[in-house]
């Protein structure tokens, strides 16, 4: 077999010339590189690309672990992580985990095997512990408040984001006031909580614990949440819900049940997710294309630092 | 560095087991396989994977090939791959094309040079003939009909649904029934639209191009569709519409201007998304999960074959 050698000669230009037009380096001439492609096409040449992997240490794949390539959060963000990989010749594993601690595990040990150069943690169930052990293997960047560890993380302070929107729900005249989380055992659902039950401390009042909701992903949930709070003697007056397909299923629900939004249920959604605009829903914007641009480029940078996004409340129709 | 018969040695099983260990195989006993991590902890051993890779010759990665992550329709086929992929110890490689050749080039020449195992394309843009020489790497399959072609696919028989559905707005009294398309130059487009020209042909009856819409990909472009339609003198009364979601945007900006659906303009959608079951859209029901599912499991069987996906109307409240 032809190495690349032949291959230079074969096509009248330089070893490293050759190298670059199969490594996909930008700045080889267009004349250059089909006197390659040529040269390589009749020596039927075939790179195994693991063996040059070998050689270079390096495998142009990042690892991207999320719990669920369907929900159009997680869609976005990879959406952001892969439009920047194009421009840098990366490609993406997908690790879809559905919150498996295993296929977490499967991740991280493909970092340590150097299957990938980076990885991406969108959304993760193990301990910091278990995550920081693997560091020494390269990059580990994730979508979660990761200050104090050795990860790089960007993240969105949802303590303060959920005071805030607390705090604007309570200057519109709602005083019971209920949300809708997805996971209860997240870090991020472990802050709202803890700001929610701090802003009724400090208000010197109570809750009721039936105002809060778990396991709220899809447009669908919004059917049974309405159902409960229907059900209610004393139902909420607002409701929190941390994900603008769950707002709209919400909302949907009360336009075909006569429930009047804002009226008798105001509705903050987060993400400001197309459905959210067409429903008119105010939610919080939450930049999630561009997060996952940030989360590639910290990937590849590799410096150990932590970088906070800030949201904006976008007021439309539902409070 | 230790090598695999000192790992075998210091935990005390055969090399075999911790070939099984290090390779995720499922039929070994939890105790072995912990004196195998221990063992290879304490060595502080490292494989390289890729070295793995040369010497099998496979290294259960599956490319999958998609225009955009992002719309629903393909994070749900995406999300049907990731689940079968999982089982049996695959992981995917994204690859987000944005329909741009040079990005699908990119997926199959890693096929080329043995980066994965196997090639999903979930929608392309080169031609058949580019494709196909690409065969010989291996197995590629299409969601697409590719009968005549050396690749393996699964497919829709878009003219005959969108016959169907002709047929159907027909039945309910529509004689000016127009389209809304994603992209012009696809394959399943041109399959639609000589379903439309043999519809009218048939019945003698011309059809007014103005009714014809493409581009249309998203929740928002409803509006725009529909301020073209409200603009019309002879709008049409009844629209298919390949894609739940702009069905969505065009029934919510139709709920918004007073325009009754269905006695103004009857819709029918496609895919049946979540949005669809909610807003009570009729449409046609692609089971997109599962062919994400038969899409994978078609890859690791590598032979070459060709399936049918049958597609159902599902009557809500839209025509």
């Amino acid at each position: 077999m032809a190495n690349i050698k032949d291959i230079a000669k074969l096509a009248g230009v330089s070893v490293t010339t050759v190298s670059r037009v199969i490594n996909g380096h930008p700045y080889v001439s267009t004349l250059k590189k089909e006197a390659v492609q040529r040269a390589m096409e009749m020596e039927n040449y075939e790179r195994n690309i693991n063996a040059v992997h070998l050689s270079k240490g390096k495998t142009n794949l990042i690892g991207v672990v999320v719990p669920s390539i369907r929900r159009p959060y997680f869609g976005m963000v990879v959406e952001g992580i892969a439009d920047e990989a194009i421009k840098d010749n990366y490609k993406l594993v997908l690790i879809q985990t559905n919150y498996e601690v295993e296929r977490e595990m499967d991740a991280l040990m493909m970092l340590k095997l150097k299957q990938i150069d980076a990885l991406i943690i969108c959304s993760k169930t193990s301990g910091w512990d278990v995550v920081e052990e693997y560091i020494q293997y390269g990059p580990i960047i994730i979508l979660e408040d990761a200050r104090g560890t050795k990860l790089s993380s960007i993240f969105i302070d949802h303590y303060q984001i959920f005071s805030n929107a607390l705090a604007y729900l309570r200057s519109k005249g709602h005083h019971k006031i209920g949300y809708c989380l997805a996971r209860r055992s997240s870090p991020n659902s472990a802050r709202r909580e803890a700001a929610y039950r701090d802003f009724y401390t400090n208000l010197q009042e109570d809750y009721d614990p039936n105002y809060i909701f778990y396991d709220c992903v899809h447009l669908e949930d919004g059917e049974w949440i309405m159902q409960r709070i229907v059900g209610m003697e004393d139902p909420p007056t607002a409701l929190l819900v941390t994900s603008d397909q769950v707002a709209a299923g919400i909302l949907t629900y009360c336009q075909e049940n006569n429930i009047r939004v804002p009226e008798d249920l105001a509705i903050v959604g987060f993400d400001n997710q197309p459905i959210a605009k067409v429903l008119h829903i105010t939610t919080f914007e939450i930049p999630i294309v561009e997060i996952g641009r940030k989360l590639f480029l910290k990937a590849i940078d590799g410096s150990h630092s932590h970088e906070e996004i800030p949201i904006h409340l976008i007021e439309r129709l539902t409070v």
